[in-house]
């Protein structure tokens, strides 16, 4: 998606060779005219496929999820990370390791809002190690709901996420793929 | 806002006296449908004011924040609750207590996405003790921006927040405004 790799060259900010900070207008400070681009563009991507709910994940997912959920004519869920044991009523759980936190967090979705009628989009707005994207397939699988795919707005290409869920045979979609970054010459994407 | 009010009376569940779950539209599972009136009536409640900025708190404002940032044609900004006590770069820092995670959290937002330029509307889910609120306000005030006010969608108004805020002279908008309520007879609206 040429836009948005238009916006992270220009307004990405490069730390060492893995850390690309777009807090500026994706995770912190959220441009919500780039999100509903971002929203068509997963729709232009999963259209026909019957989704008709998105998963993501607290926090910085639910934006960009709310908003393509706009497009998809759907109800998003988010999945909660839980640092206490035991929640009331019924929960799909997981276990999800933070890398940036260095934490593992449980994380829950509520039995009632996800099952075997469900075709689930799941949409993030990183992926890298593939962590939180694996957790949700968990919740989804947990479910019986059928997985449609995930979209992603930014995938690290160079850490192994991407790959290994590919060969699972889980369809991602990523809107912009990292080959390499250095804080001299930038972020170059895969072609 | 009456299509909010009828939701809540279908598909809120009343626990007790105080709490009231709407999990199943609202902060769990979201209807972005309902979220695009609600965005349409916060415009129209506050347009005119030179809103230029929203900001909330994660993880259950996002939504709502993001789709009614579509209809004010702004950015939002969301408040990180932290953990950690050094965050890198400057941030503005408040306290807000928790009542429902009998918790205290650090409550950030970076100063780059928030200064003296801003006006600012908060939007949040709800507002009860309004702790979060005040939080959020305190933040608005150490960037020296201007506060336009506050969107909530759902007030408990048997719960002291809303009354101090707007005694404080903070101009306080909620979509619903609970007077009471029970699991026999449901919830009753202010007028």
């Amino acid at each position: 998606m040429e836009l948005l790799k238009k916006r992270i060259r220009e307004d990405g900010i490069v730390k060492g060779n893995d850390v690309l900070k777009v807090d500026s207008f994706l995770n912190h400070q959220m441009d919500v005219a780039l999100f509903e681009e971002i929203g068509k563009e997963f729709l232009r991507r999963f259209d026909g496929c019957g989704v008709n709910k998105i998963l993501t994940i607290e926090a910085s997912g639910i934006g960009i999820a709310c908003v393509t959920a706009q497009s998809f004519h759907c109800p998003v869920v988010f999945a909660k990370k839980s640092r206490t044991k035991n929640i009331a009523g019924d929960v799909y759980t997981t276990k999800v390791e933070s890398f940036t936190h260095g934490q593992v967090y449980d994380v829950i979705v509520s039995t009632k809002f996800l099952g075997s009628g469900d075709k689930v989009l799941i949409i993030d707005d990183f992926l890298a190690n593939g962590a939180a994207l694996e957790g949700l397939i968990d919740l989804v699988n947990q479910a019986g709901a059928e997985l449609a795919g995930a979209g992603i707005v930014i995938e690290k290409a160079f850490q192994p996420g991407g790959k290994r869920l590919r060969a699972r045979g889980v369809r991602v979609e990523s809107l912009a793929r990292v080959k390499s970054m250095d804080e001299e010459s930038g972020v170059e994407f895969v072609d």
